[in-house]
């Protein structure tokens, strides 16, 4: 590690720890490169990172101090209702960001990439150069159409941290989450079939429902609390609903981990309709707070739920390792399983089986968690500072995505052009929806350590917005 | 390497290139320690690798002699036409297939798997541990949805030797040819819809239909020139078929390499009722004649064959790398892919680019066809020395599965108890069809290099299929 990363963890660390108050003035630069033998230039240095970071803030002439907490900004507001489920349109745009990602150069604030650059991130590295030295020969062969028995059993132990049971033989390894969703959704559904989903919800699930011909039936979510019960007793009173989706835990892209007496409430309606639910939990180790709240699975009294997850939020997307606790549809969800990729590679298995065997993940997820709850922080304040007064701003409870909503009036898309020419990435809002809802929304991924580049990109689409605000008003 | 297979190599080197006259007596043991100053033991050994092998025949009593050619058994006969499209049936068999590779400890010659223990793999090995250790992060990042840019690359060069062209930016990366085929058949079909199959084939193929609601079509098959096209011709006059799907190379499972005046005539007919081609070539490569057979798409001038394909056949099943190119269907593909399981994982694709790239993959080849086709004289030798007189054998153009049919009466599924207690593992007939049709038939793989308990399981097989036929008639 380079001198001023040193030197910004420890004070860091120290900030961290409360040993300076809110408000109050850091160590001058002098000080601190007398203090630690470094280079004035290096605490400069150090000082820019902590406040990338969140942690320091520069004022003009004066020094470094510690932040104080600003008024929080009002949240986005619930979307409405419905009346019918309706088919999912818009894989152009959903294309189009992954598309951009190809390119490289932008600064991507799009995706739900989580930042795979982390130190703690180095033994599963090793992990997979010394599998692929080692057991060459075994990872080359097919494997158990479920998946590798060490990594079920490792799955089964993160199972209790969720608060529910698995045995290792009631869990399937899948190619990723989006794999475990899309064989949860064709196990349950046929076309024409009807599928009540939380709105605003992940993309990538509104396309699987279009892929299965399926009809989706948005129920609104509160930013908060998420899936609005009413709402959803409504839908299926109405409608033969087949399914219901959620993201109970760090919702993409709301943020909300929902609270207990709701998840309950969500678990009797199902019941009381006999519809399955399908959980994507795949953000639920990245919740900020410790311990992890339990999965909707633990509420789980006879096996209608399929909870779906994966490590490409929590360790690293290339690995296409996920997988599904499908209940009392592990049959017809191992079918799906077979016909839809064959069995996963059972390289990266075997390497994430052992990352957690070593007992790696807990400092990793500390690390993340820690990461994407600062820079939360700081990309509330930068969106606070340089968006429209009245913008209104979700505040996650995990995961590293921020939901943005503007004026009902503004479409985000009318951005496109700035965006492009600089080369910017963002999400918009209408992909979150299967009737393309939301174009006054965006949502910003504050996953990777952020440089003097994010900032200016926030700031730049900020007074975007302003500029284009005051010239149609 | 250890010494007998050292001395192994170069007598069967001689042999292969006919230094030695069929069934001509081979130097005795003495002559060959002598002359290469190894043990008796050793020599032993290196023969007894060779008789695996195909390459000697022990007389007793007598010593070691170069095997004579015997008598072709008769090809199985071709299966008759279906009078309409039916549902697929059968995933428990299938399943129990699966389930018995588990367990490891059997003689497993039902599962498709080719030998992944040859040292020509050594360099993939070596490229999958290297880049593990430097493309480290970039392999963890999501890629390309379409698939790492350098293995496309290289894949438009296997192109060429297959007779067709597909630029980089034509081809998509599939986990496996399972996905390739899985999202080829959802891009076409709608549940209700009708595929004609070439019969019997793959079973898993059979299976992706059932999961997709897609009722399959069977079409007889020619153990030497393919599909019916008469019968063919018939079901796309009479049914509003989706869709035809074959395996032109070394076709699973009778082992036929379809005849180019047959292949131009399936294009036709697929012109004229304008229906898409869904291609299987996984076997292509495989093919024991040298150079390959094209493609069937090299014969396709409007884009309507789907060409599905991977390297689990001719490297290994545990890299999940396949890929498809499809032709005018590439949106919707595309479309069906992301939904399926996201982008592929990257490290092994990197990997098999970079096999690839420096140029490994043509001596692999030569090497393991050699060894398949060795095999395929060897295992078809057993059956005709071990099981009932009449038995009729596929002489497979490539690939390592050897396809039996045995009296019409007789039911390989009556070996069932004799298989499960000897740990044998075979492929019943049936799940070839998705009417359970074949069940007088069954398919041997004759991929992993022989030991003596491979000839035991065979005769045993053989055995037990007599004594059943004398009890009852």
């Amino acid at each position: 590690m380079s001198r001023y990363l040193d030197l910004a963890d420890t004070l860091g660390s120290r900030i961290e720890q409360g040993l300076y108050e809110a408000g109050s003035r850091l160590p001058s630069v002098r000080a601190l490169s007398t203090e630690h033998g470094v280079s004035l230039t290096t605490v400069q240095q150090a000082y820019r990172w902590l406040e990338m970071s969140g942690l320091a803030q520069a004022r003009p002439r004066s020094g470094w101090y510690v932040p104080t907490a600003r008024p929080a900004p009002g949240l986005p507001s619930m979307g409405k209702p419905n009346l019918r489920p309706i088919d999912v349109s818009d894989w152009g745009q959903v294309q189009d960001l992954l598309d951009l990602e190809r390119e490289g150069k932008t600064i991507q604030l799009g995706r739900g990439m989580p930042d795979v650059e982390s130190p703690s991130l180095r033994p599963l590295q090793a992990a997979l150069a010394r599998e692929s030295r080692h057991a060459g020969i075994a990872s080359l062969h097919y494997n158990d159409m479920q998946g590798v028995p060490a990594l079920r059993e490792q799955l089964s132990r993160l199972a209790v941290d969720a608060g529910y049971r698995a045995a290792p033989d009631a869990l399937i390894v899948t190619t990723g989450c989006q794999e475990a969703l899309s064989c949860a959704v064709r196990a349950l559904c046929a076309p024409g079939d009807i599928v009540a989903v939380a709105s605003p919800s992940y993309h990538g699930m509104m396309q699987i429902l279009k892929e299965a011909g399926v009809q989706a039936f948005e129920i609104p979510s509160d930013p908060v609390r998420g899936i609005s019960l009413e709402a959803l007793e409504l839908a299926l009173e109405r409608w033969p609903v087949k399914a219901i989706q959620v993201i109970p835990n760090a919702s993409n892209p709301l943020g909300y981990t929902m609270p207990e007496h709701r998840r309950l409430g969500l678990i009797r309606l199902a019941q009381r309709f006999d519809v399955p639910i399908i959980e994507d939990d795949i953000y639920g180790d990245l919740v900020y707070g410790w311990p992890r709240p339990h999965a909707l699975k633990a509420l789980d009294e006879d096996g209608r739920v399929l909870l779906c997850s994966s490590f490409s939020k929590t360790l690293a997307p290339g690995l296409r390792v996920g997988w599904i606790a499908p209940g009392r549809y592990f049959d017809k969800v191992l079918r799906m399983k077979y016909t839809s990729s064959g069995p996963t590679a059972p390289l990266p298995q075997i390497a994430v089986a052992e990352f957690l065997r070593k007992g790696h993940y807990p400092a990793h997820l500390r690390r993340m968690r820690r990461q994407y709850q600062r820079q939360r922080d700081v990309m509330t304040d930068w969106v606070q500072r340089h968006f429209p007064a009245g913008t209104r701003i979700s505040h996650p409870q995990g995961g590293f995505t921020l939901w943005i909503e503007l004026p009902e009036s503004f479409d985000t898309h009318a951005l496109d052009p700035m965006l492009r020419e600089n080369g910017i990435v963002i999400a918009h809002g209408n992909i979150f929806s299967a009737a393309g809802k939301y174009r006054n929304c965006m949502r910003l991924s504050h996953a990777s350590v952020f440089t003097p580049r994010t900032e200016w990109a926030v700031r730049r689409i900020g007074e975007a917005i302003g500029e284009m605000l005051r010239t149609h008003h």
